[in-house]
């Protein structure tokens, strides 16, 4: 069973998964060792080589787990958290824990081995932002859960371990740090100035067309005032809205679009270039939250020297948000 | 200029640093560059290409700056931030920024350019650990500096870009969040329990003995119950100290102990683990705080899957911090 436990210092909770578990050697092994190379779990025809898929679309007949689809999400063979079980929270002298219990799953984003998110045409790309929305939907409706993250991870250094392009989700029992903090710091600026912080900075950000690299009616993407490294990008909704979840089928063409061009323009710049994504939501089952703002975080992962910014949470960015904006704006 | 910023809802501050300025094709090259390849400006005879030293020690006759030293700190040659200048604090609309004031300096362990720290002597060992607290008690007379952040990149992986054994220094005008988050976090327990935290854990974890890798009469190492990475360890005094600057020398020959054998059962569990070390005191010119406890946090950089908990702050570990502990004590 996975152990969730929080530092005691910090509050940061952080999952233990000893069914990952490796011995001290395989961890250099694993740092030399090549991506794909035969064969591929997540490619059509080997749908019996997953666990059961809990959502396909485009399935053209055919039963259950068979060959024909578009898009399918499985749970993780290898889950950091496991769905079944009782939370079970206790204290370790002046240490909290509580069982591992979540859903971690795969969202495969299409059937081709080589395909790339990128250039996924927009209709594929669109099942992927709808495959995020019902997935969250469905798992709100599992109250040992708090939290849902979708993230993606592209290319080995990003910490991608498949070839085939998918993403994940992580069915959470508890609020990340991170989600905490967003949720504090927007609610003071709302307290502050009964205004939300990112429809704020949106504002600003669109009339001063600084850091502003493409927008559509219903989105911006920007490079944030304060990023953690070069080429990091924010796409968010210019109309408030703090749930993911709510976004009707319009809206979802249009962050489509947006995406696809931001990720392309990114692509240009740095021709296949590593990088991770992270959807900001609120919290599951929260009420609309005035203060807050879903958005998308896109982070290209461009060299290795996280290390020191990664121990202390303490970042040097070699490059103003102002100049990749302008390699990004033309791009093309 | 360099230019610190600050996220406006995290409340996070980042170094913009233009100096180590970029272009886009630049970053995937890095990826593939080798350390080291012929000159090395760290090495003895070659004083005149860094800036002229601030700190040296075991110099037996020559100038300032001639090829005779022990141990030499000296000015970054690419700082992160720039000594000279005022902060000029300023508003850009919602935004807040100063100037990237501060101190970059390079501490070089010793002569030898294939030393490692891991294997240094204890008393040239000794020697980094009073140059840690000598600059720091020297740049505490700068009224501009909140904090000074001692670390060390050990490895490509783990960030360090000369071979030739160093650790950094960093003086800030500002607190980076993850002191804030410690002294909030240990502040909140002291005043529930009237104790430190830190000595709290010390108690617990030396009587617990399930992730005490290493103790001497002054200090304890330990895996800390919620790690962000295998074999992370915190190397401690026992006895309550909020500043490492106020150690004196004999506690000081123990930390030299305790640390040299710690790293020794790393690199005996994974041999040549590249890792980051980061010194975690209280700030400059603060009075000694009954809720705080000065430690090192080492860890190493293991695998390349930090990418997506580096992008949302949410870290899951394979190993649970009682079995690497079984490893490093059995180490020899």
């Amino acid at each position: 069973m996975p152990e969730l436990r929080k530092d005691p210092v910090l509050g940061r909770w952080i999952i233990i998964s000893k069914e990952r578990g490796k011995r001290p050697t395989d961890f250099v092994i694993e740092d030399h060792k090549k991506l794909g190379g035969g064969f591929c779990p997540l490619c059509p025809g080997n749908e019996k080589t997953t666990p059961a898929e809990v959502l396909v679309y485009g399935r053209a007949g055919g039963g259950a787990n068979s060959s024909n689809w578009q898009l399918r999400v499985v749970p993780n063979k290898y889950p950091a958290l496991i769905i079944e079980g009782e939370l079970d929270k206790e204290g370790e002298g002046l240490y909290d824990k509580m069982n591992g219990i979540g859903a971690h799953e795969v969202i495969i984003e299409g059937p081709g081995h080589e395909d790339k998110f990128t250039y996924l045409p927009p209709d594929r790309m669109l099942l992927v932002f709808r495959a995020y929305r019902d997935r969250i939907r469905d798992l709100s409706n599992d109250n040992r859960f708090r939290y849902v993250m979708v993230f993606k991870n592209h290319g080995r250094a990003a910490g991608a371990s498949l070839e085939h392009s998918h993403s994940q989700l992580v069915a959470l029992p508890i609020l990340p740090r991170m989600v905490v903090s967003e949720l504090e710091g927007s609610l003071s600026y709302y307290n502050y100035k009964d205004r939300c912080i990112f429809c704020d900075i949106i504002r600003q950000e669109v009339k001063q067309k600084i850091r502003l690299v493409c927008e559509n009616d219903e989105f911006v993407t920007l490079t944030p005032f304060a990023p953690r490294t070069p080429f990091e990008m924010w796409v968010m909704p210019k109309r408030h809205n703090s749930s993911y979840i709510d976004q009707d089928e319009g809206t979802m063409v249009a962050l489509t679009e947006i995406f696809s061009e931001s990720l392309r323009r990114l692509d240009k710049c740095i021709p296949g270039a590593p990088y991770n994504f992270v959807l900001h939501t609120q919290p599951l089952r929260s009420k609309h939250l005035k203060h807050y703002h879903w958005h998308f975080e896109i982070a290209p992962k461009l060299t290795s020297i996280a290390g020191f910014e990664w121990g202390s949470g303490f970042y040097i960015n070699a490059m103003p948000p102002e100049d990749t904006c302008i390699y990004l704006r033309e791009a093309f």
